[in-house]
């Protein structure tokens, strides 16, 4: 038998890893991300900062972030040919499988594949970071039958990633609503995919595999799929008093309700909603949707007082994407490559400190059969 | 804090699943399969008997398996075009990276793919295990060039595996020994692999996703790649004398020796080496290779006498499917193709009685720090 026989399902509360990237401290209701409050780095910052001191350990100065920034623009594109492998995939292909095979497939031109020193995890982790938003956003369109949108070298990351999605030039306000919900999905400790990816990494195979299955791992409405289903919930309830009467009928039948409540924040309101939340205001006020924001609202204050549950960043984080014209089904996918800064971090982490991930197990089954 | 703050690295001895399928009881020398000891199903049973007992709980009846065998050979054929995938990789692909896009594109065209139910699960199982083998051997032939080998849909299951991937028509001989080996690789409670599959299945994402992810686990060399790493070793020593010679400045240089040692069976002999050893004995004779079969002995003797460790499976299934003409670089997706129902069993466990997995981490990092 196994030494330590307390089994914890899905390992709730088991610590599986030391990091010195981030922590979720639900004391203080603080995400710190090396040793910064992400909500602060969010008002404060942008995504490419996020993204140094995510990878490199401390925020850039100036010069840095402008190198980080030219070494992304060079990555935008991706292989020659490489999108024939969309267009062979099935119509019905789910966009998070288009995503993970994008991302796999791309494995084989990666001349630093098999490179694990922390210069080249880095490199390979810029690669991965500006090629994802295209894979995203192509897949999809060609998916659709679209034609495919070029990046633009000219645009910064985020920009560059909301007008690959839509096709048309983000305004201002609407790039940067979109960029801090980058830095919102960057980074969450160890959630499933974090997990996935660390796992996968710690028999020492390469970041496109851990990233692969991480990939998987987001596609699941457990996870990743949350700010999909909250926007179909939304959409589904047309008005405020139908988003009322819609969730009285989930409680009712006793169905879970996507985008509330979170196992490590339990009864408290994710920091990040709050954040997306600002950013819901300001953009149904541009927009003139203030309907929208008035659902949202008045679903929390159901949840809250129905079931003391409070929103999680996928509450949020949906109706912003919708407002911004992101097609419903491409919120996971965007999802994903926000995270990928954090997963290549944790993966580099692991590398830099491994051992086997290889758990036990409690056998209940039979004994002593024969064939 | 997490409330448990023992943190073991790589979640050594930590329970993570409770499971009817299979529990590697070391201080018996068993690997017991729902009730069943493998050595002695290997012994008395075949390879899809196994799968039968994996999948539906019990060893089929003769009917049963004629059901299952027709249901696996409808299902060789991969979708029309689908080789064009393969054609479309950079020809330095991994052939687990091959492998991992090709499970992965395979999802779009499962009619099931969302389907949780035990039965509609077993069926996409079918799909799979029938379909892997055909993307293992004809992934690697495109690759190199090579033409594709279509299945044969008058070949049973194992026969039918060997010859895609040699293009000859194996002895009954070679084809019994690769069903054993098969067997071998099935199942074995809860390495990274698995545990992989089942963390991506908790999400409820889907079958194609964990084994994808899963897929991404096993090319890592410290876990599927070790078969690989043992061929090469002896194909460079090429002689007894050679072999002894390597393994001695291994030992001095402090070198990981793959093949050897294993973190769950410790100081014992893995028992499935022990029945892959009697394999090679005979493949040996037979054709011929004497010489292989004594390298492997020293070898075994050798690192018994310095190190105490015993030979894993990998040890001893390397030399086996060289002799079986198998290329080096399809030792780890053929193990992949073999695991494949053990992985298929554990994730239809995992959604049978699911919890997300979630750990925690312990933050080392500092804290307090602005912008």
């Amino acid at each position: 038998m196994p030494e330590q026989t307390v089994y914890k399902p899905g390992l709730d509360g088991v610590v599986a890893a030391v990091t010195k990237l981030s922590y979720l401290d639900v004391d203080a209701e603080e995400i710190v991300i090396r040793g910064y409050e992400l909500i602060e780095l969010a008002e404060k910052t942008q995504y490419l900062d996020l993204v140094q001191l995510l990878l490199r350990g401390e925020l850039p100065s100036n010069s840095e972030r402008s190198s980080l920034e030219m070494a992304l623009r060079t990555e935008y594109d991706l292989p020659d040919g490489f999108f024939q492998l969309f267009k062979q995939l099935p119509k019905e292909t789910h966009p998070m499988d288009a995503l993970r095979t994008g991302i796999s497939a791309l494995a084989g031109y990666d001349k630093q594949l098999e490179a694990r020193k922390e210069e080249e995890i880095s490199q390979t982790a810029v690669r991965l970071l500006a090629k994802i938003p295209n894979v995203v956003a192509n897949s999809y369109h060609i998916l659709h039958d679209e034609p495919a949108v070029d990046p633009k070298q000219e645009l910064p990351f985020s920009t560059n990633f909301l007008y690959m999605i839509t096709g048309q030039m983000p305004t201002p306000t609407d790039a940067d609503f979109f960029d801090q919900s980058l830095m919102m999905y960057s980074e969450h400790e160890m959630p499933n995919s974090t997990f996935t990816a660390r796992v996968i990494a710690s028999t020492n195979s390469d970041l496109y595999g851990a990233l692969t299955g991480a990939a998987a791992s987001l596609k699941g409405n457990l996870h990743g799929g949350a700010n999909e289903a909250v926007m179909h919930m939304l959409l589904e309830a047309k008005t405020t008093d139908g988003f009322r009467h819609l969730l009285h009928q989930k409680l009712k039948n006793k169905e879970k309700i996507m985008g509330f409540g979170h196992r490590v924040y339990m009864k408290k309101m994710d920091p990040r909603a709050t954040l997306m939340k600002k950013a819901l205001k300001c953009l149904s006020d541009d927009k003139q949707r203030g309907d929208l924001y008035e659902m949202c609202e008045a679903g929390e204050q159901l949840m809250k007082e129905e079931k003391g549950l409070y929103p999680n960043l996928d509450y949020y984080a949906a109706p912003v994407y919708y407002l911004l014209g992101i097609p419903i089904d491409l919120y996971t996918p965007v999802f994903f490559a926000a995270r990928t800064i954090g997963l290549c971090a944790h993966v580099a982490e692991q590398y830099g400190n491994n051992k086997l991930f290889r758990p036990r197990v409690l056998y209940n089954g039979p004994r002593g059969l024969h064939p």
